[in-house]
């Protein structure tokens, strides 16, 4: 068929059944009277809305009108239609399932369930999670134009804008005074934590995925362009250069921790939304899933956000950020420069109240659902300022005593708790008597659970597990609590029987069985080698980002069948990054774990994910038995 | 039994059926006339030679003699017997088999064969590995009187006197010249390599097991102590302390780097002995054994001697350490610093011809032997100077852009001919280049195998398989060669299925596989978190001396099982430095390697080891059929 006629009753357009941009139902789309389709494409002429059809070709129009609604309602699925009209008559020339927007994708999958076109479960397993990560975020206005001064590591998604302060004290009084302020740095310590939490966002110009920003800001939900090698920081002249263009103390910067561009000036910014129709589709999501959702949460502020977001629970509460707050990190530096046990305990003595109250707040936050404490885990050299900050001889000799070749592999982990067992015991002491506090003011017993991480062998939980049993006990024999260990160590993984004798629970820290088990730094391989690999394709996926199924995967199998060979009733989770990635949160239901725990922010996604991973199965289950 | 009776028909004594410092048949022991058992114990008396007894108590003499033949008849083993003598008839108060030295234990047991009282069998499995390692290397005179200064790490086995000098140059000249040093440093690097090659011994205040200067003297065979914390240098004065005592420049100072320990002053050594007893019982093991024993060894002169203590080919030729030769090292910086494939090639260039000689030595030292070459695989940064040392900006920068967080997890291995491929290809001309000249020259082709470290994904070593291939072609149809790789991360062992598919040969690393698996810094842990396991009985061995046999070792077998079951006649072998320690070994053989590789020093503790297992594995099957 030729469209060769350009004569009065012709004409050609697009139409989309649902607005692609919002998901409303209705007419949205192009039409070009006295046209041919290459009309449109060319663009000589600028196309009417398709509503101008009606009174043009009013007879095509009823046509187009009716032929959508059959369409539709046959593929189930708003459609993306091209069509041409020649003589009156409509000629379809393509029909698609429409690209939409998140949002727009949620609208359509709720109402075509309320028209009864589709079921429930198919409004679930449509929805893109990967997709939805945009609507959680505040992101860059998509119709805002802006040109991109350089780029960074997509640390901590989100997007920001604010001034350019230079330290972390001043960000912390300006951005708690109200003003929108990125912190730039050369990279971040712990020494910097009071400013992080005050800025809009942060900008390094070194340090990977893992590093103490990175860390942090995901932390905070808090967006972060790291290790951006087109910046450079004159501490002296108070500027900065992104990508050669020089920008002053307290001008405006705007970063997207989502993609990692790095743009001066302001950019408009949209808002995160979790809209009704995501509420619904959740809802129905949580219907059909099996698996649990967490959060990772470290703080009450987080476990409340977790909460909005649906989290049943936190799957990981980190103790070192505690640590690293500023009116206790010269108190924990007491600690590590002690002398002897005494001086030391005497130091873990002040640390206690800090960490009980930080346990109310976050038992608080998460009454009735459980809470896993993970005990301290980053090496002690970590709590230290850099060698050339020391303040006197006994603290550079320290910090040189703790210097380490690879600290990933070093003095870390429950290996802290079995050098100085009165750190842990400090950390056991404060998470009971937390518990008892909150069951007596509020009258609802927290559901505790003490993690301790890094184990390898049987013999170390074994210990730990006395030392954690003793202490609560010292203090009362009221409270409940379980006693669990991360499993991020490949010989922890072999070993899960063992281990299992000794566990209540697994959470599996994949993101160091992911270091440990392909001998990927994370630190190292992200902007250098593993960047290498997957430009060329030597590997297809970050496995940083998307779990390693067949390496680090099968690791994970071994030590859910060993373990649970052990313990059939072992709780099992996962607590690594990849607890709130679609596929990798797949690949957890088919393992059979318990529950997933992941940032707050990804929550939402997660509790998709996991439905959708039902639906999988239930489809296979459906197919096996001949249906 | 009361012996109460001091009179002249009395006395006791201990007695010997050989000599337990020789091993040589005769009489040995020490008698007291009227006495009883505790006049020996108090040593108020000093007690005569044995044969004394013969002209005292001829009567008892005689039964002793008879008695003595009988027992040693009775349990087919040397005896050390107590007895005491009572109106002329001998009382017998304990029999039991005699503690030997290790040569009395190699001569009773080859005397004991050559008396039909045992089998050659039963001479290999009672003699223990462990205890030969003191015969292989120059130890401190078991007679000589000394004082330990301070204590460091056993770095690497074997004890040296010599004259303190404080640099590589000075080492160099004087050892060079023949004069006994010791090199102190605080720690070594890869410019020190000339010093250490000519010293007698080396003693580090800084570093672990696997510090430059343990890892060097270990693969040269020579006596090191590193980390020793009590020791102190003063470069300015020319003075070092040790334990609190100073020591000048030229003064001199003896290690023995089997236990760690430091002397101020000479102390008498007595050399390795390979006598004819322990060839003896070499040749009766190898008939024995089914585990073939090949060396680590680097030069030819490692070759030489690995191949004099029966090593049947290399299972690991490191290349870094010929990177590291002073002659070469300026190049390999240039190659680092080279700002492009072009001039990094043109740096290659000149390595290539210092490599194919290294490699040419190597083969004819080996003729006949399979000869195993594993290509780069430490960081590039270790071959740069610190940075304060560097000679200019643009080398502080690449060093800078160098620098890793966990180099033992960061871009090494095979990722650096994944990502400067021209590398590798240099090093596999080199190898295809010797192989073709020594058979030019000597009429053999050697066997030559080319292994890839630190892979992890089998598309790594597909793609490196490729480039090995394609440059062979390049060179010469005619040189045959195998391509492998080291099993040395955890998902590789997992994915041996897959990494099989591009293998000829697997070669276990256990040492990093230890690190890996476990979670353990090898220089982090040892004098650490390690030590202080070992003491507190959280783990009874030291992983990085005995196979972490349940952990490590069960990953081993998933590869074994998984590499097989793609390839049933993959060649596996392993090249850390367990192969060489018998209970690994005794692993090994379980497992079914086909070969172990190990230092040349420990290439005889392997063949004994592995005809033990041998025999064990027999004597399970002889108990299995009834027998």
């Amino acid at each position: 068929m030729v469209f060769g006629n350009k004569g009065e009753r012709s004409g050609t357009g697009v139409a989309f059944t649902r607005d692609p941009s919002t998901g409303e139902v209705g007419l949205y789309g192009e039409f070009l009277a006295d046209a041919q389709g290459e009309d449109v494409v060319a663009g000589i002429r600028t196309p009417e809305p398709v509503e101008a059809m009606q009174k043009q070709l009013p007879e095509a129009f009823e046509q187009l009108v009716e032929t959508m609604r059959r369409l539709e309602e046959h593929y189930r699925d708003m459609q993306d239609i091209e069509f041409t009209v020649e003589d009156d008559r409509l000629y379809l020339l393509q029909t698609r399932s429409a690209k939409r927007t998140a949002a727009a994708a949620l609208k359509a999958a709720v109402t075509m369930v309320e028209e009864s076109l589709i079921s429930r479960e198919d409004a679930v397993a449509r929805i893109d999670p990967g997709q939805l990560d945009q609507l959680l975020h505040p992101m860059i206005d998509p119709s805002a134009e802006y040109e991109v001064a350089a780029h960074g590591l997509n640390a901590s998604p989100g997007a920001a804008s604010g001034k350019v302060v230079l330290d972390a004290d001043t960000a912390e009084e300006r951005g708690s005074a109200g003003e929108s302020v990125i912190l730039v740095r050369w990279e971040t310590t712990p020494d910097d934590i009071h400013g992080l939490l005050q800025a809009a966002g942060i900008l390094t110009a070194h340090g990977g995925m893992t590093s103490h920003a990175a860390v942090v800001a995901r932390g905070m939900g808090k967006p972060c362009v790291a290790g951006c090698d087109e910046l450079t920081i004159d501490l002296d002249k108070r500027t900065i250069t992104v990508g050669g263009r020089e920008v002053r103390e307290n001008e405006v910067l705007t970063i997207d921790g989502g993609n990692g561009s790095v743009i001066v000036g302001e950019v408009a910014l949209v808002p995160p939304r979790i809209n009704e129709d995501f509420k619904t589709i959740l809802e129905w999501a949580d219907a059909i899933r099996r698996l649990r959702v967490r959060a990772n949460a470290d703080t009450p502020e987080d476990a409340a956000k977790a909460r909005e977001f649906g989290a049943e629970g936190i799957g990981l509460c980190r103790t070192e950020h505690m640590f690293m707050a500023e009116d206790r990190l010269p108190v924990v530096r007491e600690m590590i420069m002690a002398s002897g046990e005494d001086e030391r305990r005497a130091a873990l003595d002040k640390l206690l109240p800090h960490q009980q109250s930080d346990f109310e707040g976050i038992f608080e936050a998460m009454a009735g659902l459980p809470v896993t404490i993970r005990l301290l885990d980053p090496p002690l050299h970590e709590f230290l300022p850099p060698l050339e900050e020391a303040t006197d001889d006994r603290m550079r000799a320290r910090i040189r005593a703790l210097q380490e070749s690879n600290p990933m592999l070093g003095t870390r982990g429950c290996r802290l708790g079995l050098l100085w067992p009165e750190i842990y015991e400090m950390q056991v002491r404060a998470i009971i008597r937390a518990a008892a506090a909150v069951e007596e003011r509020t009258g609802e017993a927290p559901l505790v659970e003490i993690m301790h991480p890094l184990v390898g062998f049987a013999e170390e939980l074994h210990r730990l597990r006395a030392i954690t049993v003793a202490t609560a006990a010292d203090e009362t024999e009221h409270v409940e609590y379980l006693v669990g260990t991360m499993i991020e160590l490949p010989r922890a993984c072999i070993r899960a029987d063992e281990i299992a004798v000794y566990a209540d629970f697994f959470s599996f820290g994949t993101n160091d069985l992911t270091q440990t088990a392909l001998g990927f730094s994370r630190d190292d391989a992200e902007g250098k080698f593993l960047t290498r690999y997957l430009e060329d394709g030597v590997l297809e996926r970050n496995p940083f980002e998307i779990l390693d199924v067949s390496g680090v995967g099968d690791l994970m199998r071994i030590a859910v069948e060993r373990g649970r060979e052990t313990k059939p009733e072992l709780k099992l989770g996962i607590c690594g990054e990849h607890g709130g990635e679609p596929s990798s949160v797949a690949f957890c239901h088919e393992l059979g774990l318990d529950y997933v725990s992941c940032s707050p922010y990804r929550v939402p996604l997660a509790r998709l994910a996991a439905a959708q991973a039902a639906l999988v199965e239930q489809g296979a289950a459906y197919a096996a038995t001949g249906g």
